[in-house]
């Protein structure tokens, strides 16, 4: 069976979007394994499944319906569901800007399994509001021999934040890291977070279900959480967060709305056309 | 500016396929690098430019234009020029059978830097003629502490191929082996070879430019001249080589034409569309 793809990234975190506005296809695991394999397939982080909220019965575009046109069936390169991705979510913006009916100069409300996401487009990038953070008790996070004390940050996925003096203390980082099942029961992604200067951190990230990738959105605005509770700093100032694929900014902010997450990076399409579904 | 491309697999050996009939398109080692991106861009082992002989100045093209209709330009993914590639000839040679104006039931020549290479189709897979193989004098390869004699065999491409007990001892293969680079001014391929029974060997490569590769045809071929070599095996015995992305059967043969290597495998074509070139 051959389906239509556009491949695309935000910061190196690269997704395989596959445009079903009307709900036809069924994407099984084995699929998005396909399209996600790096040598035998495309190759991707992930598969952005694109389905109109009317098309589709998974449960969250249902909610949804009412609030957003277009749902984000977000899957990990393992097959699995996922509920979002801050980079994804921008490229996602970025095909439905160029390639559906969808005015730029408005805000784009998006459904994802993790709820309603707005996106705001403007010259130096797309800005996606990511909703509040939710703060956890404080757990623990392995890599070999070492470990170390973490900050658990709910952004829509489950994150770790380990704050370490140099990014290379986590290794090589090709298996998981050990962590806490009670805390974390639908596994976790954890990021590695360490300061370059005022305002402005940079971070390795390990993400369940892919490994490590070149930056991770909803991993960005966690470390960010986690930073300025550590510093103790006032909301409203703009994060830099140097990621291995290039930078994003964060703002956790309390105006106009309550307490949000506000992302701001890249989006880039960079191929589209037709893959043969080797199943 | 946006180009068509192929994407493709040879036991899962991958390539972009860019095709250039008319030889309009200078592919420059920015754009290469670009292409073989596994998260910037779309991602494979090394590109494939499909020019008709005639329509290229490149001096091996000029000089096969009796011989042979297609060009393989091929380059490494670190934007390098390369001589050929057994996988990747395949993968050309299906492109060509269903895309092109070619007949899949004759043989087909194609002109390459490493001189005319045939293919023929069977229903089990493409076999390549890899013409002859030159045995050098033995060498050495290293990896961090350790290291091993090897034999050197050219076969299109230089390698040099060392006989372990366990795949496994060439380590992560995440940095290249150490080479004599009097002996191989150009770089070198090295493959880890081990047996796994009568006329069946295993092997790992690392592709000088691309790092540890899932296969490599003129590996594979070296691979199995050192082994006949060392058993002292008598010649047109087919071999099974298993890589770590499939398998592939090589015959050293000195029947009808003299003394060369038959490549039997495999070719995928994955996907194809527009790519938009970042440079």
């Amino acid at each position: 069976m051959e389906i239509s793809f556009v491949k695309g990234h935000g910061t190196e975190n690269d997704f395989v979007l596959v445009p079903d506005a009307n709900g036809r296809l069924e994407l099984g695991e084995d699929q998005v394994r396909f399209l996600c394999d790096r040598r035998a397939g495309l190759g991707a982080d992930g598969v952005i499944r694109v389905v109109r909220t009317d098309a589709t019965d998974d449960p969250a575009a249902v909610e949804q319906r009412e609030q957003a046109e277009w749902f984000m069936d977000y899957r990990n390169a393992d097959g699995s569901l996922s509920q979002m991705c801050g980079n994804g979510v921008r490229v996602l913006g970025l095909y439905l800007a160029t390639h559906a009916d969808v005015d730029p100069r408005s805000p784009l409300p998006i459904a994802t399994r993790a709820g309603l996401r707005t996106l705001t487009f403007a010259e130096d990038g797309i800005t996606v509001d990511m909703g509040g953070a939710t703060v956890l008790a404080e757990t623990k996070i392995g890599v070999g021999e070492r470990s170390w004390p973490a900050t658990h940050v709910e952004t829509g996925n489950p994150h770790a934040v380990v704050l370490v003096d140099d990014l290379a203390e986590a290794g090589d980082l090709l298996e998981p890291p050990a962590y806490d099942a009670q805390a974390y029961p639908g596994g976790v992604n954890v990021e590695f977070v360490t300061r370059r200067g005022e305002a402005h951190i940079a971070m390795r990230v390990h993400e369940r279900g892919s490994g490590e990738t070149r930056s991770c959105g909803t991993g960005a605005c966690a470390a960010v959480v986690a930073a300025m509770l550590t510093d103790d700093a006032a909301r409203n100032t703009a994060y830099t967060v140097d990621v291995p694929g290039g930078t994003l900014q964060v703002t956790w902010t309390d105006e106009a709305g309550g307490d949000r997450l506000l992302l701001t990076g890249p989006a880039v399409l960079v191929a589209e056309g037709l893959v043969e579904l080797a199943q």
